[in-house]
Order: structure tokens, then C-alpha cells, then sequence
């Protein structure tokens, strides 16, 4: 738990809570181009999260290309025919890293969930491949993902609605641009439903990096860790749609920038510190 | 823990996350006048924790009124000679309810702190007198007290000031506007602090109800309840000010209305939950 199948040479995974420094230092682009294999990476852009794919596909080749990556290519995909097309495919074959923007994550799902691409994608991590996705890209990285919610401030039942996400991390819930969008009650109501996931509130320029069944926080700011497993009471299932929910024994963690955590054990790793 | 020596004919507290209802139903001022005695409550104002007490004055009394009060009468304590004259004092003797308004918890502290008025309050209310407060008049309920933070998003070392409280709930630190203002990781800070202290982040419309050493809540939001027996590690005391906090193990609670919580324990109550 998480219920990851860990393969020996997986690639490593970057969740980025949204807004990431693109023009000065870049701490969390610099790495994922690091790890995609530095000045001989090739990155791939998905941008089908947005609207305006074209503008970040612009903005990401450029910083990529900036930080020293040897080839970046934004995929065409705007139907499922491209996600189960032979370029898409071809192109999962050639990158050594992949980044999806942000965006809706529905559009990601909907658009990619179960295609070629899609399988591409799993089978290419499972051998190396590094894939990176911020806000929306972050979101869709677990098995069950939040969707959406209505703007409230406080914890209600049925207010979060979730979804099926890719699956790149299951054992996770992920809600990025977390305290500047004060999200805390969202991923808590979120995990009151899935207790058994462990939640990850990523703030904005901020970044988990995943390898195995650990993460490293790396970015400005800080990443809250939500866990159930101690839940001694919840009344959701007995309250009406938009009662006020309570939520008794979660534990949280909030993790700066060196920190690490592992994901199996549900326990910060503390050495050195 | 907390250390409160509760007398047997102590008083209820009921402590205020601001913005309480005062025209509508009223269900938390309400229930301060009939735990005051209702139709025999006695309820004295203080306002000195606002600029504008006078303003506030006439509105609480013009609403303890229509709630019921039997005689309503607002405090004249603008200097620490009016809170330790014999008019101060003798209001202590007559009111069974004290309604501490909302302003700037500093100003209560300053003007209230060691004098004769402070001491009234906490002899009478060891006999029965009912003491409520709403935003900075709830602050000033704990002995650690939050005086105000530096306005940021993230977990920061050093960007809560810290003072003391009258102490009327000792063991607490209390937060208040809790969700409208986003303040988890205020309390958060603070707690990391003082790990013996149990927080309180009281949201608006909201109340603890507190008898000896159980509180209940009411009103229209929750109370998140932060304890950090449990913390296993923080990076406070190494990081310099304006660094990123980590704070790892602390266990919450939200709790809506009717839910009940046992501060010496730091459990919630859940019977018939």
C-alpha cells in the first residue's frame, strides 16, 4: 500500500503542484531534465490537458531546450485517433521523458485513457522513461483522481468529485496548487471516501519526485501529506450531500524541499535530519 | 494537560471564530444567553479589544436584548485605571455572562492584563460566571496566545507572534476565522512551537462550547482541532526565520456541530456517533 508494482528500472516520476518557474532558475524543470538524461534527453510535450496547447507546447519547448535538453517535440494529439495513432506511439519509442502540461485533467483521461499512447506510456516508465506533469498533468498521475469540486470553504459531503486518473502512482490522491488555493478541506473530504490513499496536497513551484515507493519534495515551497490510516471516525455515508463532514485522526505531514517520504510505510524518512 | 484547574461551578467558555450571526437565528449568542441564565441573564460588553467599541456595544446590546437578557450593560474600560476601578469590578459581581467583542486581542491583553477586572473575571467565573468572546475575544481565552503572523501562504520559521492570554482555557491555542482565512498553517507554526498546547482553529459562525474539560461545537462551520502530541519531528529551532517549516505527525480533527471533544485525553467524544 500503495499497491505499486515497482519495476527494478522504472523511470522516475515528477508531480508538480502547478505555476513551476520556467524562466529563472527552473529547480524542478532543471531536474526532470536531468533525470530524463541531461544534454542527451529527448523530451516529449503532451499538452492535450489545455486549451491553448499550442502556447505551452511554445513555452515548454523553449525552457527545455534553455535547460539543455538535446531534442524537446510537442506530440499532436487533439483526438483519441492521435493518442492511438503510430506517431504517438513512435514517439513514447524515441523520448527519454515525457511532460504533460497543465489544463483539465478530464482532458487528459478522456483523451488518452486507454490508448496506445496510453499503454506506451506505462510500458516505456516501466523501463526507464521519465515522466513529469504539473497541476493538471500531476492530478491524472494516481488511480483515483480529483476531478473538480464546488467552491466551498468548508468540509461537505459530496463536493469533490473523483475520477479515474492514469494510474502512474497509484496509492495516492493528489490536489496541487494546494495552499495558494487553500485545498486543505478538499483533499481531506477526498480522503475521508478513499482512506486507503494517501493524500498529497503540492503547492505551487513545488515538486515530489517518485522512485519506487519514495518521494523527494523539491521546489519554493511545501508538500502536505494526508493520511487516513488512523481515521477513527467519519460520518460521511450518513450525512446529506453538502452537510458539514467530520474527519477524526488523520495524520498530516508538511514536507519543504529536501525532504523525503516513503510512500509504502506511510512515514517520513527522517535520517540526517 | 491542558493544566486547568477546573473549579466545580466553573462557567462555561464559549469561544467565537468571529463573524458569529447576530441577526439571524443566532444559534452561538443565543446559547451564550441562556447558559448566562436566559430570561435572568445579566450580560456585561467588554469591547476594548476594538476601535470602535461604541459601535459594537450597540450592536450586541441591541441583540442580547431581543435574545432575552434581562439587563444588558456595556463596560467603560478604555485605560488599565478604568479596568482597575471599582465600577469595573463590581459589574464582575453583578453580570452572570461576559461577551468579549472582537478588535485586536494586544488591546485586551494590555488593558485587562493583571488588573483587578482580570482578576474579577477569573474569581467569578471559578464561581459560575459564563465568559464568551468572538475573534480577538476568543484569542485572548488561552494563556499562549496568537498576536498575529506575517501575511504568507507557506510554513514559515518565526512569522507568528506569540504573547499571552488571559487564560480562562489554558492548554489551547486558538485560531479563529479559521478557514475564511486560510490559517492552517499559522496554527500550524504556532503548534510546532508549543507541542503541548492542543490548537483550535475555530472557523466563522462558529463556537466551542467548553465545560470543565470537554468542549461541544456549535454554530454554522467546523473546529479543526490540532494535536501535536504525536509530532515526530520538526525542523524548528534549526532553520533560520523566513525558512520553510517541516512538520511531520501531527494529527487533526474537524468537527462540525454537536460533536464533542475531551481536552485532557485530546480524543473526540463519539458516542451515539
Amino acid at each position: 500500500m500503495p499497491k505499486r508494482k515497482v519495476e527494478k528500472h522504472a523511470g522516475h516520476l515528477v508531480v508538480i503542484g502547478g505555476a513551476e518557474d520556467r524562466e529563472g532558475e527552473c529547480r524542478i524543470l532543471r531536474e526532470f531534465v536531468r533525470l530524463a538524461g541531461g544534454r542527451r534527453a529527448r523530451i516529449a510535450i503532451i499538452s492535450v490537458a489545455s486549451d491553448v496547447p499550442k502556447e505551452l507546447d511554445g513555452l515548454y519547448e523553449q525552457a527545455f531546450r534553455r535547460l539543455g535538453a538535446r531534442e524537446v517535440h510537442a506530440l499532436d494529439v487533439t483526438t483519441r485517433g492521435d493518442a492511438n495513432g503510430e506517431e504517438a506511439v513512435l514517439s513514447m519509442g524515441w523520448a527519454t521523458g515525457v511532460f504533460f502540461t497543465g489544463g483539465s485533467q478530464l482532458r487528459i483521461t478522456r483523451l488518452v485513457g486507454g490508448t496506445r499512447l496510453d499503454t506506451a506510456l506505462h510500458r516505456r516508465h516501466e523501463e526507464g522513461l521519465v515522466i513529469a506533469g504539473t497541476s493538471a498533468g500531476a492530478a491524472m498521475m494516481s488511480s483515483v483522481m480529483i476531478v473538480g469540486s464546488s467552491p466551498t470553504m468548508t468540509l461537505r459531503a459530496g463536493v469533490v468529485e473523483l475520477g479515474s486518473g492514469l494510474g502512474f502512482l497509484p496509492g495516492v490522491l493528489i490536489d496541487q496548487h494546494f495552499e495558494q488555493r487553500g485545498r486543505l478541506r478538499r483533499l481531506l473530504a477526498a480522503i475521508a471516501q478513499h482512506p486507503h490513499e494517501l493524500g498529497l496536497g503540492i503547492d505551487e513551484d513545488t515538486a515530489v519526485v517518485v522512485r519506487g515507493h519514495t518521494f523527494e519534495v523539491t521546489g519554493s515551497g511545501s508538500v502536505t501529506v494526508i493520511d487516513a490510516g488512523g481515521l477513527t471516525h467519519t460520518n460521511l455515508g450518513e450525512v446529506e450531500r453538502h452537510e458539514l463532514l467530520a474527519v477524526c485522526g488523520v495524520r498530516i505531514h508538511v514536507l519543504p524541499a529536501g525532504y523525503k517520504f516513503d510512500l509504502q510505510n506511510r512515514v517520513p524518512l527522517l535520517e540526517g535530519k
